[in-house]
């Protein structure tokens, strides 16, 4: 897979990721050019082995695993342990998103496998930390997000906390991580050596709270009750209903607010006192919103944008799934590919959102199966013959 | 500021970045030892300038530009461009998030600053991009939280799209560039040359949709109904409510349920068909909840998560941002830190979420005021005199 001219060709990475947060870092480094062995246990990473209802093969394991090589290896064995200590003395990074400790119990953790590989970068995901007396508490996305505060900032006024659709803890958390091993490569070609890099989702999750964090300082310390879509300072801010689905739509400044009256032929209202600045409209948030509404609810989505765009009022619409996965931008940039997964069907797959000019993007290679690469690999690298690697399938090892 | 240690010292950045999505990318970069120059124009970035109620400084503003130096120039004047190239030709880094082609109408577009500087990175942050048909949109995070497909899977069941409360897609794209910018550097170490990276917020978004298109591939291209906080495919899933507040619960396996019917003391419900596997317990997921929101309703949340923890249930605590923002394990681990802001009093404020051992961490340092460094910049870097520095502040240079 690695390309002779992409940013991180040459640079070998042992992902011993899982789910989404460690996978997301590992892609990203596929995705710029690093050989990446994924390395599962023998039935499978979690999202291989169950998409929770159990029928057929995992989306989200073919979306996160595009360009990456695919080999077994029972970590609960002797020789399989001894196999990765092989492998990694050639690597350049390991990266795995286990809880805190496993591998140290297994008896392949940092201090021991960076001992043996000085310049090796030890990369380690997770909910809260490698320290720390929250250190060992479990973490899924969702978990994260009511303990991270996301959840108290999110859903309706007056109703309960609520969920962010996205998996943000999972990916801020391995975006992040990606990140960290970059900056340890960067710093290795200083120093020669290698270093452990962490990074807890929940810590990768607590800058996104700043704007409310601000309001929150502002009130002295008491958190504004949620709000839905208004934002609590700027009105018109809000999600309005169409003829055919909804526009987000919001005025910052007076002058949004002038444009729109224009757009919505309600210029009779330039001088009303209740919507003269950002204030008055803010303590009127619900007659802005009524005077917004009866205009967007006449007018298709699609209208409703062309007039705001004309008028340049910052406004965008609520698209759905299937819109953005045939989103004609997203296509003839590169970001977005219609395959044929061998295992999943016709689907649309990204690539990178990192875009480094005039660096060379792999062509996208599709997800390898349980094991794909087991012969390649074995048999190339710690160079082990065809008996050898007969044997290690036999013993439960491979 | 650079640290002799830190993983990025000796990397300088002129940071033209504004609101949030670039300057998170070069607090990332502060925060690992770059030597970041927030250049403003002589009003400051808009959110120094406007809180949105005009009341006193910006919190999200001493947020996001800890360790970083402040200077002013105005890039509209032409003497101010130029002092703009001469401060550019012994940089490794220039980033911004404009509106795509803003620096090229200045005449200080990237491909004349990479010309004077064959070294140098150009990172530009955008909604979407600096190609394709959608180019020029305006891109807020709340609108690319619309466009990209983020509230179509947040909000309640039955009610409209959601915004998510955490300003994600500012932050996705700001960690994104710096990964990208980090990748860049080592890049550059063997080629030797600089490159242009750009990120788009709806591009850094989309990954994080990947289980709900995983559930619309399922469901035959079609998107599944919101809902709320339920999972789809796993019950129980759900925000409960308690005597004093909510708990995030969740059961991925049999098992969970079974340790969880032993933690409310219902073992009664062991061989309840109803409750038998995750298919039936989704299908009766109203009885579900009904079972699980019975028992936490009588106890507060401390005694629902004491239990959850002890039978290992997933399940966490839904924070407030007071909590979050106390957090005993945040600041432990040094992630967060409570000091006395000069512009904003005592407030807590983070540290970088990327955590790399053995090498140091700078002190946090306070944002700077507008303009606080331009004598100590603009009298060692290009060297400029006094009067000639007077010359430029008379002029309306800085």
């Amino acid at each position: 897979m690695p390309e002779s001219k992409s940013p991180l060709s040459g640079v070998t990475v042992i992902d011993l990721g899982q789910i989404y947060q460690g996978p997301y870092a590992t892609f990203l480094m596929a995705q710029a050019g690093a050989d990446v062995i994924k390395v599962e246990p023998l039935h499978g990473e979690p999202l291989r082995r169950s998409d929770l209802r159990g029928e057929g093969p995992s989306f989200p394991l073919g979306f996160l695993n595009s360009n990456k090589r695919g080999v077994t290896l029972n970590l609960k064995s002797e020789e399989g342990r001894g196999l990765l200590q092989r492998l990694v003395a050639r690597a350049d990074v390991l990266l795995e998103n286990f809880a805190p400790g496993t591998m140290e119990r297994l008896g392949v953790g940092a201090e021991k496998l960076m001992t043996a590989n000085p310049r090796l970068i030890y990369a380690s995901g997770s909910g809260f930390g490698l320290s720390g007396p929250d250190r060992d508490r479990r973490a899924l996305d969702v978990t994260v997000q009511a303990s991270s505060g996301v959840m108290s900032i999110t859903g309706a006024e007056g109703g309960p906390p609520m969920r962010s659709g996205p998996a943000l803890a999972d990916f801020l958390g391995g975006v992040h991580l990606y990140s960290g091993v970059v900056t340890a490569l960067y710093e290795r070609e200083r120093s020669g050596r290698g270093r452990l890099v962490e990074v807890a989702m929940q810590e990768a999750v607590y800058p996104t709270l700043l704007s409310d964090l601000g309001l929150m300082y502002r009130g002295g310390g008491v958190q504004l009750p949620r709000r839905g879509n208004h934002h609590g300072a700027v009105a018109p801010y809000n999600v309005y209903p169409t003829r055919d689905g909804h526009i987000a739509l919001l005025c910052i400044s007076d002058e949004h607010w002038l444009r729109l009256l224009q757009a919505m032929d309600r210029e009779d209202l330039r001088d009303d006192a209740r919507f003269a600045s950002p204030v008055t409209r803010t303590e009127n948030v619900e007659e802005v919103d009524a005077v917004v509404e009866a205009w967007t609810r006449e007018l298709t989505r699609d209208e409703v944008c062309k007039l705001t765009e004309l008028h340049r009022v910052p406004s965008a619409p609520v698209r759905d799934l299937a819109e953005v996965t045939s989103d004609p931008h997203m296509h003839e940039r590169g970001m977005l590919h219609r395959i044929d997964h061998p295992e999943l069907g016709e689907v649309v797959l990204p690539g990178s959102p990192i875009r480094i000019h005039e660096t060379s993007i792999p062509e996208l290679v599709p997800s390898p199966s349980l094991g794909q690469h087991n012969d390649e690999l074995y048999g190339t690298w710690p160079g082990l013959s065809e008996e050898e690697i007969a044997g290690l399938r036999e013993r439960g090892v491979i």
